[in-house]
């Protein structure tokens, strides 16, 4: 027996970056169970009961709520090339790097993608959509990121749901950063076509996309003149495994992740959903307010900032890349850099899922404090600690 | 706290379908390690070590040999979406379900798929492919399956990549069944573009696609004309992740799905190949003489059978559905039943990576004993024990 490659020993981190998140002990015992055939009777049973609790969790009645067998990039394809046709016209919200991904995949299904765009950090004007509906009518769908995983922009969809509904719109939601860390209403906000990824406040490893549908969705699927220009991605052949009662073999399910994936809904569904969202709240909060003790301004505004992940400025005079590695490395933690036009300017800081405590908030800015304070970023020790503090005790109401 | 969900606990399955395979015990636990980032330089060793240990058993020195975010299908349509552009022809062998599947997503495409056919079982005889390659020039792609799991056939591979070079098409193999469990000699044979799943002969589970991509295939990609029509699966853009000295985010790596295919690798690489694939045979020699003692003949011919996959047809006055339901509830063993025209009228046994040992073999022909005995089917006890015991003491020289 020849041993060439090393023992599999990672190193042992706090993942506090824009995903994966931290991951419950419960879920990671249930990947390592022994596995079941994809169309065993005891497997189609966790098929059911996923689908009940993403049901739950996307806040819709819609049947077809399922995971997809790719990560959350493989969401937003699938969601994309069902609904959308070439020569369909598609209005999209671009305000960082995931409204752009969208406009890429809708450019490759020889669509039109109408690109609203707004600045990096700012929300998309309800109002820029109308103008763009109007236009551009008609207007096949309108897509848009609830959670902007590169700005930490909150964008409100009540409104555009609104739109799209008067202009006869599909309305397609992105809520990989969001979901299960803060209320996604697909029914009650009319969206029409959701995604998600496992890896962000779901809290299980990366390599899952929960997905729910909706009836005028699946009805502009139906009448498609040309068929879904993917065969692993086609979300009819795919209800058929996972929603008709006849269970058609279409690819082998992701047996040991979506074990994960039953495991961390549970998990979510023993918390409870506002119990859920208040902890996310309380502690981005706290880490707002130490933060910015240190100079570190949040990027989007207050009334649309993200409690799932922060994405803050770099004081002038601070190293970017030697605080994230002295994280990494010092402190086994780590937290995220900027994309794009954001590279070296901001750090994108994740409380999302099991990664949202107090324990970790303290870890966090201690680590920063002891950072800034040694390059002479700051004036004295302990200037987050504190402002974290005081913001845990406004919170909570215990002055 | 509501417990709404049952605790997860999957019955415990002896798997001997057509995949997901037994899995190592040191693989499960590999899954539920905690996470680290996609990013995180202790990652990134963890993706070269899957690289170095998937190009030593596809037999390539591609530099582009990495595992698609996505299960054995994914694969496929990576493969085939890269390579082929709309107006493209592209002849595909077409003798199972899976053939039939590289149709579809080729015509998907916007290509002309030219589909030789074989009837189920049989081959797909070279001199066929050499004629669509005459008749159809100029063609851009031959597309075949080199293990049909749906028929258990062996399909040479060595004559067709000759073929391919000849008339200047690229060669795309399908080895979702025999990467790991027979010889698959990408470089050797002559192949462009090949693929496998993790959860046949890899015995990891069902999740990721092996992918390795040759300078001819990587020319034509550069060379297209249009984009690929799937940004999830654009191997520019995967590369510049996998391979890249950049390591360009794509999307969230599978973390754990990654750190399982590492260990499966890993305990591939101390058997080593000889080893494994000689196993593989002595165990499907074994099972195939012991099927055939109960009546249950192999589909294909005896040239080009599969060691990892057994598609027998079953036998007449047997029922073929209470067979595997009273396999599945009273020996808690899984094997498969027929696709598409074999409905009904075949079993499909696989015995793939730590799927095949003696002592599965055992367990599954004494239920079988024991099955066929019980109603009749055969006139004493022991006849597929007796036969698989003299097929041992043949393959292995002791008599």
């Amino acid at each position: 027996m020849v041993e060439r490659f090393k023992h599999l020993s990672p190193p042992a981190r706090l993942l506090l970056g824009p995903g994966p998140s931290m991951v419950h002990p419960r879920v990671l015992q249930a990947m390592s169970l022994p596995l079941i055939g994809h169309l065993d009777p005891e497997f189609l049973k966790i098929m059911d009961d996923i689908q009940q609790m993403l049901r739950q969790l996307f806040r819709t009645r819609n049947p077809l709520t399922i995971p997809i067998s790719g990560t959350g990039s493989a969401g937003m394809e699938a969601a994309l090339v069902n609904a959308v046709e070439p020569g369909d016209t598609v209005v999209i919200g671009v305000n960082g790097v995931f409204g752009a991904r969208m406009a890429a995949i809708v450019d490759r299904c020889g669509a039109k993608s109408i690109r609203v765009e707004a600045p990096w950090g700012r929300i998309i004007e309800p109002a820029s959509i109308e103008a763009a509906l109007v236009q551009y009518a008609p207007v096949k769908a309108v897509a848009i990121v609830h959670a902007e995983t590169s700005t930490g922009v909150d964008q409100p969809l009540q409104e555009i749901g609104v739109l799209c509904r008067r202009y006869r719109a599909l309305f397609i939601v992105d809520a990989v950063t969001s979901l299960g860390g803060m209320p996604v209403n697909v029914d009650g906000w009319g969206i029409d076509l959701c995604y998600s990824g496992t890896q962000k406040c779901l809290s299980c490893p990366p390599g899952l996309a929960p997905l729910t549908v909706g009836e005028r969705a699946l009805a502009a699927m139906r009448a498609r003149k040309s068929p879904c220009p993917s065969w692993y991605f086609d979300l009819a052949l795919i209800a058929d495994y996972w929603v008709s009662a006849k269970r058609v073999y279409h690819h082998t399910a992701p047996i040991s992740m979506l074990y994960g994936l039953r495991e961390a809904l549970r998990v979510i569904d023993e918390e409870g959903a506002a119990a859920r969202f208040a902890r996310h709240q309380v502690n981005s909060a706290a880490l707002t307010a130490g933060l910015r003790a240190l100079g570190c301004e949040p990027v989007a505004d207050e009334a649309h900032r993200l409690t799932t992940l922060h994405c803050v400025a770099v004081p002038a005079g601070v190293d970017e890349a030697a605080v994230r590695t002295a994280l990494l490395h010092e402190y086994g933690i780590e937290i995220g850099g900027g994309l794009g036009p954001f590279q070296g300017k901001v750090w994108r800081i994740g409380l999302m899922g099991e990664s949202s405590t107090r324990a970790n908030v303290w870890s966090l800015l201690s680590a920063l404090d002891n950072l800034f304070l040694a390059k002479g970023w700051v004036e004295r020790a302990g200037l987050a600690l504190e402002a974290a503090s005081r913001a845990y005790s406004e919170e909570t109401g215990h002055k």
